[in-house]
């Protein structure tokens, strides 16, 4: 299934992609596409609807991040041997672990603000993980069962805010716009392997970031089972990836984020976002 | 005002404490202490009650978080003068923010609970800022107009998963339990200035943290401002703003909580928080 939200800026609505593309609205069977919405029984109940009798939406409704009432928003650092050999860093001996504020979260079409001081605004395609049932101390091996399906997620990122400011990497992750969300959370049972997806990236046109996550160096089971030792992961919780090589940070010279630019990104069986970037007010 | 949360855990209704010390129940007028009710308006019509036409609750109920639906636990690192020169490192040049699980917080006397493989889980009483109206690019002058409130917070921390593993402090912060948040939050016209607060904690009734929030390296306003420069602050998200000297993790040898411990920790006019330590199952 994809699922996904429709509708304006904090009014959206949960929706459904039906088999020819057409948005179909979910009002009537979930509240929203967050928490217990996630959990197995209800993903079971919304595989056996017949989604020709539920109201087609107007497709050129925005569509919202697909994933509402995030608990945590968590982000893996330096999760592609090939793009910390790009960077000259070190592959971690174990996930590199940080947060991004959930108010950064938004549509994936949305506007990217510029941060009012920023110079260094940046891009990162990176494969989203949404929990679906509480992880807590899960094993490897059982890790992926916590997990209700997949998305793109551009993980903007403020350099100058990030690594030249004093302590962690949240303060530059976590501006408004600064997590596109979607188009749609695929449910699990429609990827057949998450270490096997294509991913892109590009701005104005020009292929920056290409990637597959099979690069990755803690996928995507370590990780959630990582991370549950240290947290409990709860549904609705997402967990962004990791980037692959292409960042603006690793060109020489560096280039970053301007009012104007276009940005479209895409991972295999996920769908695509675009956002025009803008200056913040 | 103290506001408050009371009942079995998950199943908190909003409370009030009257000028006797009885908790009066609020499920009447809001339906919790979070998000909207914390907005100013709200809090001028709760002021504006008669508490003794509010139900009376058993003053035996337990005690939730005193804020529920946190979007944001942020934490300041490093923000104490006398606590940074106890651990010999320099006074950052700027606040060093990070976050914390909001799946950590739990109420005021709940059990605090030691990680699976945990060997240095350690305590820190701090002041927690309760954000009341959204703030984004507020200046130091205008920042606490954006606080509706205060409360004690015991940041719980395991310096080994904090410090010692690869990357971000998120990682040491976040278990289950490490965010004992009340007994309330008092309202911020109750809090006369919010840098003159002696505060302490206890390990098994002995003094093991002294401090006053007179020694923070950044005031309240100027965190509440700096965070709005890098991310949207909103109704409900809570700032813990840095522990003052004597952690675990600074005494000569370093000295960590184990089960059967009990930690009391008091904030001047926030009121007083006692945990009992266990294993975490």
């Amino acid at each position: 299934m994809k699922l996904l939200r429709h509708g304006a800026k904090g009014q959206e609505k949960p929706g459904i992609l039906d088999q020819d593309g057409n948005i179909r609205d979910l009002s009537g069977i979930v509240t929203d596409i967050s928490g217990d919405a996630l959990l197995p029984a209800s993903l079971n109940k919304l595989a056996a609807l017949d989604l020709s009798t539920l109201p087609l939406v107007d497709g050129s409704s925005r569509l919202g991040a697909c994933v509402s009432g995030i608990g945590k928003f968590i982000c893996i650092g330096l999760n592609y041997s090939d793009h910390a050999a790009e960077a000259g860093l070190e592959v971690p001996a174990e996930p590199v672990i940080f947060m991004k504020a959930t108010s950064a979260v938004c549509g994936p079409n949305d506007n990217v603000e510029i941060p009012r001081k920023s110079e260094k605004t940046d891009w990162e395609v990176e494969l989203g993980v949404v929990i679906g049932k509480t992880a807590k101390y899960v094993s490897k091996e059982q890790a992926l069962e916590h997990v209700a399906g997949f998305c793109v997620v551009n993980d903007v990122s403020e350099r100058e805010f990030q690594t030249e400011r004093s302590g962690q990497w949240t303060k530059g992750k976590s501006a408004d716009t600064f997590g596109p969300l979607g188009p749609w959370l695929v449910t699990r049972d429609e990827i057949t392997d998450p270490q096997q997806l294509d991913m892109w990236l590009d701005v104005n046109g020009e292929r920056r970031q290409t990637g597959n996550t099979r690069t990755m160096v803690f996928d995507v089971a370590t990780i959630v089972s990582h991370l549950s030792q240290f947290m409990t992961l709860q549904p609705g919780d997402v967990i962004s990836t990791g980037t692959p090589p292409g960042v603006g940070l690793g060109m020489k010279p560096p280039v970053y984020l301007k009012p104007g630019d276009r940005i479209d990104l895409c991972i295999q069986g996920l769908g695509q976002q675009r956002q025009s970037v803008v200056q913040g007010d």
